[in-house]
């Protein structure tokens, strides 16, 4: 179907991403095999998928409503066998956990288990493609493709080669993208963190270290975000998105600094149960009056 | 007039931004005199008023065309007559040029000059208050009053409190801002580059990393930047609009790394005349194709 050549599509993990890979994917038109580890994840994710099927009506996505949405639920095959889902497979889009060992055992066996053909593409989002590479058994074929969460609406992919990726490889997945109506983002060399989050983390670590030290409050940083860059959100109503555990954990891993803002983090907010949007709660109250 | 007590306002420099802060406080009311320290500077201060006087009604802020931009102009005396200019001042907003010296002698002119009663704001953007308030004679009436560039677009006030700042004086400043038709954003405690270039110079940098770096192309990076957040530009474009000298500039007096971003702008857009929409290229070419 496909300029990509790209044909029949295997997303490894059913998690919040994973499944929306996998029925993004199957929208697209493609065929899609999902696999997770057993078969109650398996029946998890099926519930997750039959779940996207009914947001990206809800949420208005073009042709979900006229019957796309449940076509795509009919090309979406999952499976708890691992050797099974890749058999065939042009592409397999890595979502597994974010746990180096459970990722490099997961490439020792695809590199066994796929066919020669197969393009391996990880969707990992802080663990270093350069970690994995060696694991596969193919690093010409071997790149990065990552997606934003709410696929449907912030449909960016980026595409990362690593030293060794094959520039047709990078080319293939380029097309991919856009064939599964993302916008392809180009990066030439390993990044940790992509290009999204190499933006968000500083610009978010700046605004938390105006709050820490007291200058302003979270709420007029926001507000002169928004005022003077025409920005719908400001870095705090972004941090309640991502939810605070996230700069929680960036900053506990980080310097002296750092660390100071992860227990300012943890005292004011975590520990009161304020973990932002999902908690009700974080540096704003939810539902907010505006 | 107001809530704030504030009536009589004198505005120091009528260059880009001084001519602004004048004519939208004008705008709004208030009777304004604008200095400037030459005949010349005063007649130049002149005709940026009349200009402002016809982009307030071509850019359609409410009633500038029904006759409120004209009267502005008529509430706005212009003057070389330093003592003239403040004797009756209830605030005096200085936006003298970005030299120490320059603004250091100004204070001190001004603490002798002015009545007791008169509040000192200062719209330095990179040169610290507390080099400035040993020089006003009073303290506790000096304080930080920061405007963006298009005041009647991007009406953002900070007003920052020094450690000496008297609390009523923040106050009254907090409430002449909102009466000038500004979104007052409080500051409590001195912070080098206000709240929005605080967030502004390391997401800016973080993006000239990755294009530097050859990670991404501007463009890739400004379209994650926009559909991740949807912000409706990019850095690079917000680069484009500040122009290439002011990161060229921070850069240039950074560590080796930025010293190193300071060269590669320089080869690659600066010593090209790419300076940004101003010169009509920098990281794009203008009028952009969109």
């Amino acid at each position: 179907m496909s300029g990509s050549g790209i044909h029949k599509v295997t997303v490894l993990g059913t998690g919040v991403l994973g499944s929306q890979i996998a029925f993004q994917t199957a929208f697209s038109g493609f065929e899609v095999t999902a696999y997770d580890i057993s078969d109650e994840a398996v029946a998890q994710g099926r519930e997750r998928f039959a779940g996207l099927a009914k947001t990206y009506q809800h949420d208005g996505v073009p042709g979900a409503a006229d019957g796309k949405a449940d076509e795509a639920l009919a090309r979406l095959a999952a499976t708890a066998d691992l050797a099974a889902a890749v058999a065939d497979a042009d592409l397999i889009i890595e979502a597994v956990p974010e746990v180096l060992t459970i990722k490099q055992e997961t490439y020792e066996k695809l590199g066994k288990l796929a066919p020669e053909k197969t393009i391996f593409a990880s969707n990992s989002s802080t663990l270093a493609l350069s970690d994995l590479v060696g694991y596969t058994g193919r690093p010409g074929k071997f790149i990065g493709l990552h997606f934003a969460n709410q696929i449907w609406k912030f449909n960016t992919a980026e595409v990362m080669s690593t030293t060794e990726t094959d520039p047709a490889v990078f080319d293939t997945l380029l097309a991919f993208a856009a064939e599964i109506g993302c916008v392809p983002i180009p990066i030439h060399k390993e990044k940790p963190g992509w290009l999204l989050n190499s933006l968000l983390v500083p610009f978010l670590s700046a605004a938390q270290d105006l709050a820490f030290g007291g200058y302003a409050e979270p709420a007029d940083i926001d507000k002169v975000w928004r005022i003077g860059t025409g920005a719908p959100k400001g870095p705090f109503e972004i941090l309640d998105i991502v939810g605070l555990m996230t700069p929680y954990n960036i900053s506990l891993h980080g310097d002296a600094h750092q660390q100071e803002i992860a227990a300012w983090l943890k005292e004011n907010y975590i520990d009161k149960g304020k973990l932002g949007i999902a908690s009700g709660e974080g540096f704003y109250t939810y539902p907010r009056e505006s």
